[in-house]
């Protein structure tokens, strides 16, 4: 894939060159220093066992990477983050206006690629997925701070916030291949599954790992009242009214920022058990896509496909 | 086209509603509140005369003037405005995370509605419209404070920042109109030169009007230090190094906030004639918009044409 992966990380760079002072090479290095680009790799796979028009994949495989980066520009604007893919982000240089300016620039840009893919449904799939984005991220805030959460609303949360994206891409990748019906449908299922194993991962990362892992102190989620997996998890282990449920509550709700407290809480979550059993959630979510998986008829793609769906669930990062 | 423009606020509304606490009631306001609704009508005119499927018409119109709400909530982000449509804009009450957050959801409701019409060309206008209105207001933005500007420059940021969703607008209604190839050009032009003459009045009225009329002081575009025709008209009549110019200058550099000077420039610009002039630049786009509008083939839909031509440069507000 590594050829048209960077076909694909050079048509991001063409259309993300902007032609104002000051921020040109701003967005440049945003997008060369891009990521794991798994979504483009998502889209590219799903349509690599069929006949996909090169060009139009592509084009629809750049539309979605720079969708997502439009949406990471903004998330940090909203998180106020300092750092992304060890950079500092817009937001820490540049205005708050200006980078929601600079986000709606790059998110134009990526509808201006899916609409010249001229394939009605990809386009509607596209819209769909940045509706869907847009929905997670708003009941991420304003779901925030609030313990009560059901396990449904966390999971209707991360479809938005990430598998949302993997299942469109995976599902346009197919369309673009021309696969039989019932093909799109399996391998937008893949797409959706390795999504939600991407993104509870990433929840317990956000626990395990700390600072020299991921760039970020342990627990942002808890600083930012955002109930994760491993966090419903370890309340539901606790004692109602116990200083455990006080503590986790007073942390969640934005009344308490102790260090020491949060610290505290970590390591409590740590040797709770409850890490292994959202990786173990995780790894339902890969195995289901990998069912999703078989119906490709390559065997070397269906490998691939395989490969991603465990890396989902087993990394460090 | 009462009827029409009904159905269209009726679906505008279908779709901007929101499930999230707090919020919803904010966002239902501001789209009720409505506005001059110039986009939706543009798109309908100039779909009337031809044969129109009135469902996607609807659909389209929803879209365009979600879009142009949608920008509306991140303009008014990034400029900090208070007042919107004569209501605190959400940006007064919620969180600027939360307003982004809420523009990006607006944005793919419309991008959703565009999808919709499932007619390639008509997503295609629509995704470069978004691309070219963020074009426009990145321009406002990086060459804010600069009295260095060329018409040209000017020219090139006001249809970005307006006559590009105009011109979609015409060509996206008589596209679904299935109008011929050259009357779709035509009306494309018609709804870019209308685009400028409003935007032009527009800057016209910001320095010809007060709180009275606009709700806004006078003068918001030079407290902004946004280079406008008229202050171009004005400049162009001032001596190098005269103490005028030199006023001018800091002003729009942002060097000099005394209200006592920028109403003294206020009135000099009043007095100067540059509103005239500036007034018969918009007129005569709206001449030529009306020499377009000459193709249609139905005498009561091109009236009505001419009509809004004529409204796009004689109006109060």
């Amino acid at each position: 894939m590594q050829p048209d992966l960077l076909r694909v990380a050079q048509r991001v760079e063409d259309v993300a060159r902007v032609d104002y002072p000051f921020v040109s090479h701003l967005v440049l290095d945003l997008v060369r220093a891009g990521g794991k680009r798994l979504r483009p790799l998502v889209l590219l796979l799903a349509a690599r066992a069929y006949e996909p028009d090169p060009e139009g994949l592509i084009t629809a495989a750049a539309g979605v990477e720079l969708l997502h980066t439009a949406s990471l520009v903004h998330d940090d604007t909203v998180d106020r983050a300092a750092l992304r893919r060890g950079k500092p982000t817009l937001n820490a240089v540049l205005s708050s206006g200006a980078v929601i300016l600079l986000g709606d620039y790059l998110f134009a840009q990526s509808a201006i690629l899916a609409a010249a893919t001229n394939n009605p449904r990809v386009v509607g799939i596209f819209a769909s997925a940045l509706g869907d984005m847009c929905d997670g991220q708003l009941r991420e805030m304003f779901y925030a701070h609030q313990l009560d959460q059901s396990r449904d609303d966390y999971e209707k949360r991360i479809y938005g916030k990430t598998a949302a994206l993997f299942a469109g891409s995976a599902e346009m990748g197919a369309l673009i291949g021309n696969a039989p019906e019932p093909h799109v449908r399996a391998l937008r299922a893949y797409g959706s599954d390795i999504g939600m194993a991407f993104q509870i991962v990433d929840d317990v990362l956000d626990l395990r790992e700390g600072e020299e892992q991921t760039g970020k102190p342990a627990g942002q989620d808890l600083r930012q009242g955002t109930v994760t997996l491993p966090t419903m998890l370890y309340a539901a282990q606790l004692a109602a009214e116990s200083p455990e449920a006080r503590r986790l509550e007073a942390i969640i709700g934005g009344d308490n920022d102790d260090e020491a407290d949060i610290t505290a809480l970590i390591a409590d979550v740590r040797t709770s058990g409850a890490l292994d059993t959202a990786l173990d959630v995780a790894t339902g979510y890969a195995e289901r896509a990998k069912v999703n998986a078989a119906i490709v008829p390559d065997p070397e793609t269906r490998g691939m496909l395989e490969q991603l769906a465990d890396l989902a669930w087993n990394r460090q990062t």
